[in-house]
């Protein structure tokens, strides 16, 4: 006998953004809270979903020549501190190891909050001569930073992501690798989780700590909230002083290396839900869906139904992930379940269909459904993943695109952002002070000053007087 | 103008074991210490060797339907000390942290040594009834233990691993996933690693701390000694009852949960290294070797001598993975470094081979050398990685079995072990005084009742009492 089960509701959207988030991430099981505070478990629907990303990425990283290496996940207080706007940055909010087993230690170690130091430490070991660059070194780990509110992927004491950190002979190598891996990252974000990225740099009160430039991408949130997520940094030759990292050149000259960083982590998997999911749960694009179709057998108790449903699985396991729901729940219970995980593409087959040598495909996206024979099934399922992840990235284009406004002045700039969530193109003076002010009045900050430039107006948008740059604004995760 | 430098000689394995190892493990490049004492780096050489070993393993776990999760890498002192064995046994070597950013943590945390009592917690929360079940979780991570004496690979403060915990309905279940998952490690040692293990149970005096059984692979390195390389432990219901975690089962009744936890972690490389490494440095297994085949090209400033290698490298890449070492450094500086990396297959391409349309395979493992034809190049190569790959394990069969000895007392025992470092197969009442006595005598631990038992005698190889089991007995590393 099926054991009847509905799925519960969950929050809509429009009712609670925060709350329907919170339900799509723990009724999809992509985590669960732990007894540890502020750490995530990422549970196998979730920890699928990083592993595709990891894929991926580490594919695309490869490509450019980035080698993957383990550093220790322990900092030396002493080792934090070398640097001077860096341990600024990170000492307030890192875990202490003070005791190995019985014994205090001489002294604490921090829990990485990222890896600079370590990198820096090896670079200065490992680098002699100008042969030994660059160093182009990649690290899959988790981090842990002090968080006092934390929220499932966006904010945690413990994430996982990658860092990279590459160290140059010329300062132009390290600004090409810096925008290179930038570029790297838009592309697998607009490609492969269907997310359009504005690219650009961050002014110098958002830049990382120890950086000479911090560069992002930062993407639209369906509430019209943005989400930072990426970034890759140019450390010129500040953390080579701090640490001595010198080569010597093809004249026999002394030099320091100049660096870069950049990492993106499972943060980009809230980025997914909140800009493709809907009131049904996660809608996952099909290049980064763990399971890409999920075959329901409509009255599979009927002769001949599972045995069909295999031979369609069978088929279609040669162009796409895929399983057959065969278990004792009623179809309807599992058409709920599978779309709160998010799978693009549910494919019904009952008796009828059977014997028409025919079957339904359902997209998650959408909804539509479209009858397809049975014999270019296979061909069918391609064709409709490719249009979901096209169609995806298409609505997420048009969203942001729709939700991106301009201000010339203070007053427009708060009524939008208060009216309007969304991204708000306004010129700026380049002074902090006006930063400070625009947060203060509207909760905004400054997301990007943009690769791509435009000329709202002369005038900073705060200020009023001359305008040095174009800069997205946005209430930020 | 090439800049010559002599790959600088290691220490010989006949002359200081340890030295040598420590050598190559440094010459080849894979590890580098860090400022952290005790932790070591995995550098590109060693970490591309991990990488492969996760790759292989974790399809061979996935296809018994194991999934991934990522747990926390904190457990509060509270959950750690919730099953007292397991508590007693990890305790005295974990890392504390008692501070997060600049606040003093009201219950310590610590840095998981393993994690099964957060498994156990997720799992307490997550298995309701007999439909939940199995769960078969695992975890690729990091783990930390604070050791006082440290070696690269085989002992560190921290180290890289997986993780496999799982829970199941009934108690038979658990046991043959106990033994599934040990199999699973076997094979890939034998079929990847080259390594031929000796498959067992732990005495209760050497099983994990909280098991009711703990089985082990283990290995025999070239200096006699013997390597742990796998564990899986079967619980039992120990772990369920001091955690509560209890389903529902068909009957309606509540009952305990039985699990297992198997790992196997980065030391395995440690055993790559001292199985099949020699004298000129590192010797890769072919099917786990991140780099298969370079290209030599021998007087590459020669009109035509590049452009052919590199057309032996297209030619290669389509059945193995191959560099073309086209640097500045002499053949022979080459040689010698590749050969300290371990790559299975040189390729020795000059302009003399060129004319006769042939080139110089050199295996590393015998260093013999074959001519052969371009045009079957990439066949010869298969070819040779396929024999070189059944060699290594049969060379390492062999070794093992020709220091694998019998002793029936314990004089025989003691002369044994000195004069000739290997397995000692001996009879054992069960008694742990005679472990123990055996152990003072001869610096030797039973390594594990091998499942192939054979009667040697009838009494305890120490006693003289009625001997219940044969053992494996060992200096371990």
């Amino acid at each position: 006998m099926a054991k009847e089960k509905l799925v519960t509701a969950i929050t809509s959207m429009e009712d609670d953004f925060a709350q329907w988030y919170t339900d799509v991430v723990k009724k999809a099981e992509l985590i669960d809270y732990s007894s540890v505070r502020g750490c995530m478990i990422l549970r196998p629907n979730g920890y699928a979903i990083w592993e595709n990303i990891q894929k991926e990425l580490d594919r695309r990283f490869k490509e450019t020549g980035v080698e993957n290496v383990y550093m220790p996940m322990f900092i030396p207080e002493s080792l934090l501190q070398r640097e001077k706007d860096h341990v600024e940055g990170f000492a307030p909010e890192v875990a202490w190891v003070t005791h190995g087993g019985n014994e205090k230690l001489q002294e604490r170690l921090c829990v990485r909050p990222t890896s600079e130091t370590l990198f820096c430490d090896l670079y200065s070991n490992i680098v002699q001569s100008y042969r030994d660059l660059p160093k182009l070194y990649n690290q899959w780990c988790s981090v842990v930073r002090w968080e006092k509110t934390t929220r499932p992927f966006l904010r945690s004491m413990e994430f996982l992501w990658q860092e990279g950190h590459t160290a140059h002979a010329m300062a132009e190598e390290a600004e090409e690798r810096t925008i290179q891996m930038l570029n790297v990252y838009a592309d697998f974000c607009e490609q492969v989780l269907a997310i359009p990225m504005i690219k650009g740099r961050k002014s110098d009160k958002e830049k990382f700590a120890g950086a000479h430039a911090t560069y992002t991408i930062e993407a639209l949130m369906h509430d019209g909230k943005a989400l930072q997520s990426g970034t890759s940094h140019n450390f010129g030759d500040g953390f080579a002083r701090a640490f001595g990292i010198q080569y010597t050149d093809k004249d026999n000259k002394l030099q320091y290396v100049h660096q870069t960083s950049w990492g993106l982590s499972t943060r980009i998997i809230g980025a997914v839900i909140m800009v493709h999911g809907d009131n049904s749960g996660l809608v996952l694009p099909p290049k980064i869906a763990p399971i890409q179709a999920v075959i329901v057998p409509v009255m599979q108790q009927k002769e001949g139904v599972l045995e069909k449903a295999n031979e369609v699985k069978e088929k279609l396991s040669k162009v796409a992930s895929v399983i057959l729901d065969d278990s004792d729940k009623s179809p309807g219970w599992k058409f709920s379940e599978h779309e709160m995980r998010g799978i693009p593409v549910r494919v019904e087959l009952g008796p009828r269909d059977i014997a028409n040598n025919q079957a339904v495909l359902a997209r998650r996206d959408t909804g539509e459904k479209i009858t397809v024979s049975l014999d270019s099934i296979a061909e069918e399922v391609t064709k409709l993943l490719d249009d979901i992840q096209n169609s995806l990235l298409e609505k997420a284009r048009k969203h942001r695109d729709a939700h991106t406004y301009t201000a010339t002045s203070m007053e427009e700039f708060e009524k939008t952002i208060k009216e309007t969530p969304g991204f708000i193109k306004a010129m700026w003076c380049g002074d902090e002070a006006c930063e400070l002010e625009i947060k203060e009045k509207t909760g905004a900050t400054s997301r990007c000053m943009p690769f791509e430039q435009e000329e709202i107006s002369d005038k900073c948008v705060c200020c009023g007087k001359k305008a040095k740059t174009m800069v997205y604004w946005g209430k930020a995760y």
